[in-house]
This record gives C-alpha cells, structure tokens and sequence, in this order.
C-alpha cells in the first residue's frame, strides 16, 4: 500500500487540473505578450486563468499577478514593500513561525538596514492582536503575517491584525500558501493589502504562483525585465501552468464545503486514534482553528528521522516538518515558538491529507504509527529512564 | 495556412518532451526534498535532468541551478554577482543590446550605487574586445554580455570577451536564453563564470530556464526561503518542466547539426528572396555570424506594425522586435544601437524559424511579404517623397 500523507510538501495534479493545461503545451503555445493570432489565443487564456483566480479571491482580475512560485510571490511582497516604502519608515513586523520565504527575505531586510519585530505565538501556534499593537511603531511600513502555518496548520486572525496594522498605517501582506484552496480566502474580508498563494499546494503543478495586489497599493518590482504583467512581473507568462492554476483553484473553491468536511473527518479520525492509542502523545497547533488537512504530533521519547523511516518502509509518506528545510537537523523553530523543547520538537511528525485519502488509509496509517512508535520506545534510553523515574 | 515564425519569442513543445514531462504531473508528482519514496522519485528525476542540462553545457551538474525562467537566471546572475562583490568594487560593463532582463537589472543597480558602462555595437551589432578592454577598471566586478541578440540574432565573440574581463579579475556572465539549443555552447570553451538558459527558446515549456554557476564563484541568492537547490535557489522545484527541460535541451544538441543546417537554408532563403524582391530592404545583424533561425529586415518607408497585423491577416506570425517589449512604441533599442535612426528602425520584422517550418512555409511568406510592402508603400507619404524626390 503507497499512502500520500504530505499534501502540505505537495499536492498530485488532479486529471481535470492536467486535462486544462495540455493544450497548452503543444498547440496553444504562443507568447501571450506577442500581438498575432497565437499570441492572441494565449492571451486569452491567460485572462481567463487570471480571472478564475481573482473570482476565488474576491479580487479583481487586475490585482493578480503571476509568478513563479509561492516563494517568489513572499519575496516580492516583502522586499517590494519594503523597498518601496523605505523613505516612510524601515521597520517591518512578522511572527516567529513563518515560512523561511518571508522569513529570510526579513533577514535579508535587517542586513539592508531594516529593523524586524518577530511577534511570538502562544502553545497553539496564535499570533494575538494585542502583541501586533504593541509591536507598531510610527516607522512600521509593513506587517506580514501568515494566513494558516505550513507545520501546524494553525489558523491566524489575519482579518483583525489587518485592521489593526492598516488602522496604524502600515501595509499589511499575508503568505496564504497553504490556505488558498483548502479554507475560504477573501481578500476583501480578511482587509489584507497584497496576498501569496501557490499552485502546488491546491493540485495546480509546481512551478506557479501569484501575488494578490490591492488596486492602489504601489510596491518594488522583483522581477526585472520585459514588459509583462502590466510591467510588475517580467518574464514570459508560464502559460499551460497558469491555466492549470485558474482550473484547480475553481475547482477548489467550487468542491470546498464537500473536500474539508470529508478531509476534516478524515483528520480527526487519525488525531484522535493517535492520541488514544499512543501514550505521551500531543496534537500540536490548534484543535480547530487549523486546516482542514493538518495533522501535527509529537510524540515524546523518539527521533521523528526513524519514524519516518519506518513510515516510509510501510508505504507511507509523511513530513516531520517542513520539506523546505529537509536535511537540517535543526529542530522546526515553529515547534520552538509554541514552546516544545528541543527534545520533543525532534520527535515531530506532520501528516497532512487531502481528499484524495481515504479512511482506509488513514487507519491503515494509524495502526502503522501504533507499532512503530511503541517499536522505537522500545529502543529508546529516554523511554527506559522516563519509565525508571517513574517506577522509582 | 497559419505560419508560425515567431520562435524567438517562444517556441512549441515538440510531442517526445511533452511526453516525457507528461508523468511528472499527476503520478509522480513528490516534493524533491521530501525524504520518502515519493520524494526520492522526484529526486531521482531532478538529478537526471540537471545531468542532461549539464552535459549539453560540458558543465557538472553540481554547476546547474534551475529557475523559474530566464528573466529570473539574468537577474539573479548580474544582481546576485554585484551584490556579492559590492566590496571590492561598483562596476559593471554591459552592452547596449542586452535583453531588458539584464539592462533593467542594472539600471535598479545603478539606483543603489554602482555604475554601469554599455558598451555600443557595431553596424552588425557586434562587441568589440577593445572596447571591452578599454572599459574595464580596477574597481570593475562583473562583465555580463549576451551569446546571441534576441532580436538580430548576432553572435557575440563570448570566448574573447570572457577572456579579457577575467584577465582583469571580474566575472563573467553571458545571457544564452537564445543561443542554448541552437548553436553549440560549451561553458569551458566560453570560459564564462555564469550563464543563463530558458526552456521555452528550445521546444521546453514556459516558466523554466536554468543558471550555470562556476564551480568556486559565489554569487549571493536571489530568491530567498527554504533549502532547494543546494541552498542557492528557494522554491519547490518544478518537476515536471525541469525534466522537459532536460529532455528538450538534450534533443537539441542530438539534433543540433542536422536542425542547424535546415533551419540555416530557410533562412537563407528566406533572407535572399526578400533582399531581391522588395527594394530598399536591410538585413539587420551580421550575414553569418547569427543564429539559424534569424531573420531580421527592416523595409523602409512603412511601420512595423501595420507590416505585422497584413502578415496575421494571412497567418503569418512575426514580430517587430521582442515580444517582452512589445506594446511600446518606442522603436527597439536593439536597432538604434546598431546605427538605424528611428524612422527605419520602424519599419522593422523579425521571422524567427524553426526545424518545423518548411520552405513552403517561407516561400509562403515571403510571397506575402512582397506584396504586403509593395501596398503598405502605396499608402505611404515617406515613399512617395522619396519617389518624388528621386525623379527630381
């Protein structure tokens, strides 16, 4: 049995999502920038893909802005914002549990200068709009902070930080990666000012993401060169993934209420076979305000590297965090900022589910992880002191 | 009939590499960096297509870093390089001709404190090496200038130029989005530090190029988040149009002399039937020191425009310079560099061939274009003053 339980990494392109984008590959193949018949035919699908994305926004089709990836969208924003708005002031306010792509492009920020307030988050993962207040400065020019965390799926209240960074003047951008697609994403509602998503996270393939900008809101551009996308994003438009885009996401906003009931079951089930069945277990992120996809658990005693190994041998794919930093032996500074230690955060593991899983699965892989933590605490010094101390 | 003669801007994929993209979407369809088979899967995938870039550069695939697209490897490539070097110095040489990914990319260095010499071409658009020579400077730190023009299709004398500017300790980079594919490129021959590369120039899909980084050159990072990419490159990587890529740019240096030779008699033709039958008719870029596929004229007394919208009209798909600029009226900075004033550098028509037109194809366009000009003339108070003019 092959078990795919890392949609958060990546998701399978669906056969609708394929069957959108193929024309565009060998027939439909002109340059959406050139001004004669094929040139014109991708243009046209270009405008109906963006089109389809601004609808599952809210937004209007002339503030999306497609670019290569969720990453590029992040560096965009934040650095265009930045850069734009650095005569106003140079201090930039995110949290401690975003993706490296924002967090790094921050990092980028203080060595040009910039000033960053990293907000803490609480045990479940929440930023408080009480910390966001006391964090704006007259000289905060931007506030980023994400929609739900790729690790533990918690959800922010990104509608009141929003509020509260606008009604202070800053810019306010929101990495809504792992949202779109899998919650109801509004930009008008949430009042945010520009916002990332990423097609590889909503069956969309890899390679393929846009930035959300108000109309008004001017930012840096990121991308240099040609003339394309009303001059804010050069580059050649990546046509057939674009529409392979604008097909996932309305498929996604379409099937919404229907995928995260059915992937919202699917997910407590496991959660709460797992904590029943495996002592010294905890959910981490919070128990509802997280994506309808996201299991994240630790369990204490082993090291999430062999758990995932021995998942892995039976067929089943998971993530002990995020794949972005897969080979650091770090542990995940999301599992750090909801105050694990070290030793537990190390024994981390996320499943994350899509409606493409099934309940047969899932306790296929509940009974898998039974065995193989109770097989791992058997092996492990940690386990055998704990249960010394408590004999003793 | 619809003729397609606008590969230049981009080309179509040819069937064998949509083919073998074609499982990367929907069954193998792992996160390269997850640690589980579906990951490894993709890996495996990942490193085979970084081999094939690498082999048909003679570079090692440890040398080999893809990219969203190409306008991405020329910022990266100059901004990355400058940025890193700041310290030892603050210029730039470049050519006037360059592709707006690489001018523009400059132009925003120029704003933060460094200064760039163009460096003019001659009446084919040639680089001269003195004028390097001249140019270079104690204090300069990056050399970047183009294997083959976008829209003149001239070949530059890269191995010269590359030699002097490391002769005089700067970097290197030349843009070979047109060249890589179409002509043989060999980094060592070349002798550059770095080399951009675009998949949709060569039958690959849109929204995917590569950079070629020296092994020992360390340039700062563009796009800035998780771990890909050897910690250069942040971004899921887009599997299915890397492996595209691979298999595209392998194909091409296969088919190289074979494609090259038909695709050179097109042109040829092409080029001859129109120098002998539409008087007043410039070839524009060097007669043979220019890639395969490149025809560039300019018919004096008429516009581009008009030129293009009757050859649509018939089928036919040119361009009037570069699609990436295209919406501008200003005439193309390509053409005033190589000595035409404006008046004739609009009436200009690039035909960018490919291995699958065929000499009907051009015997087609070139019937057309014959008589195409011949009215546009008729329309034209330019020509008939010029008549005018000439019988006095």
């Amino acid at each position: 049995m092959r078990v795919y339980m890392d949609n958060a990494a990546t998701t399978r392109v669906t056969e609708p999502v394929f069957e959108a984008m193929r024309p565009y590959f060998c027939e439909i193949f002109g340059n959406p920038s050139s001004v004669h018949q094929f040139g014109r035919e991708a243009l046209g699908a270009l405008d109906r893909a963006r089109e389809q994305v601004a609808t599952a926004l809210n937004a209007d089709p002339s503030e999306i802005y497609f670019t290569g990836c969720g990453t590029e969208a992040d560096n965009w924003a934040v650095r265009g914002a930045a850069l734009q708005l650095s005569k106003k002031g140079k201090h930039i306010v995110t949290s401690q549990i975003e993706h490296h792509a924002v967090l790094h492009a921050c990092g980028q920020l203080e060595k040009e200068g910039f000033e960053v307030t990293y907000l803490p988050v609480d045990e479940f993962g929440l930023v408080s709009p009480e910390s966001l207040e006391a964090a704006l400065r007259p000289d905060t020019v931007l506030v980023t902070v994400m929609l739900a965390n790729n690790e533990i799926g918690t959800i922010e209240p990104i509608a009141e930080l929003a509020k509260i960074a606008k009604a202070r003047g800053a810019l306010f951008h929101t990495d809504a990666v792992q949202a779109v697609g899998h919650i109801p994403v509004d930009v008008k509602s949430l009042g945010v000012d520009m916002l990332s998503l990423s097609g590889h996270k909503l069956h969309a393939p890899k390679g393929i993401g846009a930035l959300y900008i108000r109309k008004g809101v001017r930012i840096r551009s990121f991308m240099l060169g040609g003339a394309q996308e009303r001059k804010q994003r050069a580059g050649t438009e990546n046509l057939a993934s674009i529409v392979g885009l604008g097909a996932a996401i309305e498929l996604a906003v379409k099937n919404m209420d229907e995928v995260s009931e059915k992937v919202t079951a699917l997910r407590d089930h496991l959660i709460s076979r797992l904590l029943a069945e495996i002592p010294y277990t905890r959910l981490n992120g919070h128990p509802t305000k997280r994506l309808p996809g996201n299991a994240n658990l630790c369990f204490r005693f082993i090291e999430g590297e062999g758990l995932l190994l021995l998942l892995d041998f039976k067929g089943i794919a998971g993530s002990s965090g995020s794949a972005c930093t897969s080979g650091s032996l770090d542990p995940s500074h999301v599992l750090l900022a909801i105050g694990l230690p070290h030793e537990i955060a190390h024994g981390s593991l996320r499943l994350s589910l899509s409606e493409e899983n099934t309940m047969e699965e899932v306790d296929y892989a509940a009974d898998a992880l039974v065995g193989i933590v109770s097989r791992l605490r058997d092996m492990s010094p940690l386990y055998e002191e704990f249960l010394k101390e408590r004999g003793a």
